[in-house]
């Protein structure tokens, strides 16, 4: 009985804690609900770019834009998710040829296998293009394109970022996942142009991303169309067909979507001809640089990096009205919380 | 005084009338609402379509299949539109050839260009492949993408059929406008893919079919980006990149949208192996061949046409078990009403 009442007491005063948190959610509510990009520091980035969702989207605006013209483009690595301390699809590559190195005895004495085994990656990265590409043909071919989607996914689903040990799909931008539902709230549509695998960042797109495999754009291998045994199947050959990067980034997204974006969001020099060929069209345009300046919370780098340079871009940035974001100073956070 | 009343008289005809006339129309109105293919008769086909939309779409259903997986792709030539007496963009491609003529005075004694000139289109594509690849070369390429897609707007808007004498772009199929429709407001995703020029096809695609630029497939030629006085432009260069027919059709669907749709509706062979590799997929497959069977309405032709031969398709169809519409018997109306 005392029991009881001791509950019904504690009981009591619960409903009023309730009352009052109600009332304090309710009274900060709309401030939360008015930011939808909460991991942004309130700088000239974050004003930039709620200000051109605005042109674009209000019935009154003079440069107001249909939604079925509203695209906007992404490039991944460096821009969505992180690159360092090397692209996360050569971690791929470098994590199959180990896999698949004891049914390939001859790897042990030929380059650039045997330096990938000895985990000597600078050395199997030393014969540059040729290298890269026999690695990629080693480890993104000979299969068809549903077994490559199935290793991916396996990989993916295991692997973890060598510095911060976490996934590599939690190696995004949480600024960036903002940004992409931000701009889908307001009636965009959103893809990806990368330099990276098409069918690599198909695996992950839409779970991490939002982004359906439809709406990626990225670098592809040649296919062939086999009957196996009676069996259709489309098999991953090991040329390269097309590199998304640079000059033929805008080619990718004329190809795959048919009209120019009205905003793209690159991080490197590989994102210049996006940038210039997306803002130079009429009306409305927005183009942004993630400008990597955080050692502390990521990595810093630009003009003299091996990896995701930003150079000529950086320097076109100043003499276009393209936002180069700080990401030391105009990011709250880096990654999506653990 | 008089004439008042027999106005008034008449205006209690009119509204006993439209009370009578409403009367009518609700107790009509499920009946329509009810269905969304009025165009398609009460045939097998139709039966089929709608046991598979039934069957992908119904929460409880064993074969249910989640909105972002529910693909479907179409050809366009013969399939969505008609394709007789020739392919309307080798008709674009003639009438350019004539509105080019004035710029290339050698074209008067230059095969095949002199005999399109001659309006004899038969001695211009006896020359093959090579014949139709110089037309294409000289109509399609040596200007900017935005360019090429005025001049097929331009042309689309004045053009007419030879025989109709109707738009091009209300020679589609009525049937398949409300199959369209009907899909999307079942939560798919349609796309095109069909041999026809991808560029071409966008221009209208949207307007026509509610189809957007993003999920057109089609056969394309290289570009380049080029820089002109400081304005970055896509350049149409006169090689053939990719030819979206037979083999190719499931690889330009896979490198497009990156995984395998659950339906593909066609009408030639040059849709065999899109109709193999996506029926060949797991769970709910659906496939389907427009037959050109009605001579009175439409046109009649099948396995010994030189445009849009069913031959091989028409035997695999029998096999598998793909719906072939018997567009005689089968549709109620063939194109749009005027």
């Amino acid at each position: 009985m005392r029991h009881i009442k001791h509950v019904a007491g504690l009981t009591r005063w619960g409903l009023a804690l309730v009352f009052v948190l109600f009332a304090l959610i309710a009274s900060l509510r709309p401030a939360f609900a008015d930011d939808p990009l909460p991991s942004w520091n309130e700088t000239a980035s974050k004003v930039a770019i709620v200000a051109f969702v605005d042109r674009v989207t209000r019935d009154e605006s003079p440069d107001f834009v249909p939604p079925a013209e509203r695209i906007a483009v992404f490039d991944n690595d460096g821009t969505l998710w992180a690159e360092q301390p090397v692209y996360f699809q050569l971690a791929f590559a470098l994590d199959r040829v180990k896999a698949l190195a004891p049914e390939h005895p001859e790897w042990q004495n030929q380059e650039p296998f045997k330096y990938i085994l000895q985990d000597d990656v600078k050395s199997a990265l030393a014969g540059g293009n040729k290298a890269v590409a026999q690695i990629v043909a080693a480890t993104h071919s000979g299969m068809t394109t549903d077994e490559f989607e199935q290793i991916v996914a396996d990989w993916i689903a295991a692997s973890k970022h060598p510095i911060t040990g976490r996934p590599y799909t939690e190696m995004v931008y949480q600024p960036m996942l903002e940004l992409l539902a931000y701009l889908r709230a307001n009636g965009f549509k959103t893809f990806i142009a990368s330099g990276g695998g098409i069918d690599f960042m198909r695996v992950f797109s839409e779970r991490v991303y939002g982004i359906p495999p439809e709406q990626v754009i990225g670098s592809s291998g040649v296919t062939e169309f086999q009957m196996i045994d009676g069996i259709p199947v489309i098999m991953r050959m090991p040329e390269i067909a097309f590199i998304d990067d640079k000059d033929s980034k805008p080619l990718g997204i004329q190809r795959f979507i048919g009209h120019r974006p009205i905003a793209a969001f690159g991080n490197s020099d590989g994102d210049l001809q996006m940038l210039q060929w997306v803002t130079a069209g009429e009306g409305a345009r927005f183009g942004l640089i993630v400008h990597h300046t955080d050692a502390a919370r990521e990595w810093a780098y630009d003009r003299v990096s091996s990896i995701g340079r930003l150079d000529a871009a950086l320097d076109a940035a100043a003499q276009q009205d393209w936002i180069v974001v700080d990401m030391k100073a105009d990011w709250r956070t880096i990654y999506p919380p653990k």
